[in-house]
């Protein structure tokens, strides 16, 4: 195993330690547990000379090179789903350090900024508003994200004052990056598929976030006749599968619902009001539209047809996005460089660079091969594999910052 | 308004305030709220000179007349489900006590065992086991009853524990129970409808409370394509539609889906399990199978075709029942004898009584008449319509044990 794999293996391990239990990983965005694991990134590179700060929307930033002028950013994320993996986000941030100390170690003079960028809440599991951080970053904040609420009623703000910030993530926002670069784990199968370590990003999914709320009426369930109910949770069941529905007919897409509950909540009472989550995601801008109007035409119907009111909101909606062309060369011949022959890839999975990108900023991406699935403590990455991103990822950076 | 209904009006109040806030009530039982109305009810009670205690399930009893001898039992509950109303099992006992201190104000002797009841925990709201305190007294448990957890996962033993209770609800069985009337609001349209404030009640509906747990695979929602998921929650939306049908095509008959949580419940995160609640009502044994069995089939189907595995537990299956001709015919004439003509009506929700008659005690229920539905803060019944029907009670138990 070279230097840098081993060093990679002992970290991983060190950070996943960190709201962890067995290879299970629950590291949520703004909590104690991503602030945590923000320290112990930031010791890592203070200790190699970083000038290290936080912004006001807890993401982590760490400067080598020159105080001023335009930036090359490098990272990922800290935070987790609730029992998600160790290596969704945190291989990325991993490797990135990993890179930028080969390169001192290799004496190589950084003649440009060069900054390794830990994203606060890129999974959005405790305010729904997900890529938080690179949303703040990047002036992409949805309105008045900083007084959304958690389960437990606690706001963003007040979450982020907990952590030692203001409370204002918009005022996070930068304008000094030049480059984009982050390293993740692929998420998918296609890498295992073709049996290749290392893969480049063409473009990502565009994304719909939203929320829907379904009124009915609460009655006894005892003594209300089925004809006579307003029963909100039925109607969100018959919802949930015209939304299935609508993705299944259209290749690429996918629309789920991970979130739900009823309320009051209690087995002898017809629900009054169901809220649930919903998530569609497509590669062309025309397929989540679609998606999304067919979706929209079900909840009317079934409400007609059933006498609730429903609403969507939309949480969050980012078009499908490209990736830089000459960045996407560059990752082909630094992966080259270190004897990957890497394919193109698109993304099915969110992730901050989408926000560069929608921000102007010329973005790549670098996917390492991964098994088990993604968001479960399934998901493996070789320390192999993360080392030769960390090696085709320092070749990419050096020649962007020397 | 006669003496009674002022007294009533006022009981009313005083206990609706004990986790009451406007209109709503959220008494579960076996909680504090729940202990301190029993503590308010059993003041009134003592102060007329009953010898009071609790059982082993947090039962309330409150004894007149004989220490020994086979006794005539009348009450209701005090719990409520999370923002019900103020009257669903509350007026049952307040109209209980109203009755009794009717017989003590007019010197009836009372030459046989008189006992006021307030059961614990009838809604089953908060650990899932409805009709508790009357399932304990009269030998009704389901198995390992002390074990099921709340959603906090305290288990009822140690609910009862927190009571001052020894935490073994199966001690309060007690065989000495020889007639049993209870006074509850109707629930239902019935008596509003027909223009009358009292009603006899002749058999109560048969009930299966049962809880379905769906288990698929936890998947990103963004890189599983939507023929590759094995989704726990689209799987149960499936089987909700499936038991709504079921029940929609038997007249008479209702199913309820109340409560439902999918693991690990995050917006981008396939769900990899599912648990709601079930709640099957008939009037006949025959549909209370067939629409059990129906549903059944419909969770194999779902589950084959998308690979989920899952299981109902039943929490309870309870038969319809009959109430006792002679004590119909007694309200009858104790309505009379108060000027009302009480027609007979069956009883879509379930009761207490239903313990009672199934462990060979002859039952009688009076309704009252109710509008609003119930479970809800909406429903309400008539200070004048409880205080005719304490009146009736009042007559009834006197012609039991006088």
């Amino acid at each position: 195993m070279s230097a840098g794999a081993a060093r990679l293996r002992q970290r991983i391990s060190l950070l996943s330690a960190i709201g962890g239990r067995g290879s299970s990983v629950t590291r949520l965005g703004l909590t104690a547990e991503e602030q945590a694991a923000r320290e112990l990134v930031a010791s890592w590179l203070r200790a190699r000379g970083a000038s290290v700060r936080r912004d006001a929307a807890a993401n982590l930033f760490a400067r080598f090179g020159p105080a001023d002028g335009e930036v090359v950013l490098t990272g990922s994320h800290l935070d987790s789903v609730p029992n998600g993996g160790r290596y969704d986000g945190a291989l990325g941030v991993l490797c990135a350090v990993e890179a930028v100390e080969t390169l001192l170690d290799q004496h190589v003079a950084i003649r440009r900024p060069l900054e390794v960028v830990a994203w606060a809440d890129e999974e959005g599991a405790r305010f729904g508003i997900g890529l938080f951080g690179s949303a703040s970053a990047f002036g992409r904040l949805p309105p008045k994200a900083a007084e959304r609420r958690d389960a437990a009623g606690v706001r963003v703000a007040d979450a982020l004052r907990g952590l030692g910030e203001a409370g204002e993530p918009a005022a996070a926002h930068r304008r000094d990056v030049a480059t984009y670069i982050e390293l993740h784990i692929e998420q998918g199968p296609n890498l295992a598929d073709a049996d290749r370590p290392l893969g480049v990003v063409t473009g990502i999914v565009g994304i719909l976030h939203g929320r829907v709320t379904v009124r009915g009426r609460g009655d006894h369930a005892g003594t209300t006749p089925m004809t006579a109910r307003r029963d909100a949770l039925a109607g969100a069941a018959e919802m949930i599968g015209a939304l299935e529905d609508a993705a299944r007919h259209r290749p690429g897409t996918v629309a789920t619902v991970g979130e739900i509950a009823a309320r009051p909540g209690a087995k002898n009472v017809v629900p009054a009001e169901c809220t649930f989550s919903v998530d569609v995601r497509a590669p062309d801008a025309r397929a989540l539209a679609a998606v999304s109007r067919q979706f929209r035409q079900a909840m009317r119907l079934v409400g007609d047809a059933r006498g609730l009111r429903s609403t969507l909101d939309v949480l969050s909606s980012v078009p499908p996005t490209r990736l830089d062309p000459e960045l996407i060369g560059l990752l082909h011949r630094s992966a080259a460089a270190v004897g990957v022959d890497a394919p193109e890839l698109g993304s099915g999975a969110g992730h901050d660079a989408m926000n560069a990108v929608l921000a102007g900023v010329p973005s790549g991406m670098l996917f390492v091969r991964s098994r088990g699935g993604s968001h479960t403590p399934r998901e493996h990455a070789s320390v192999e594999d993360a080392a030769l991103g960390a090696s085709a990822l320092a070749l990419a950076l050096r020649e962007l910052v020397a």
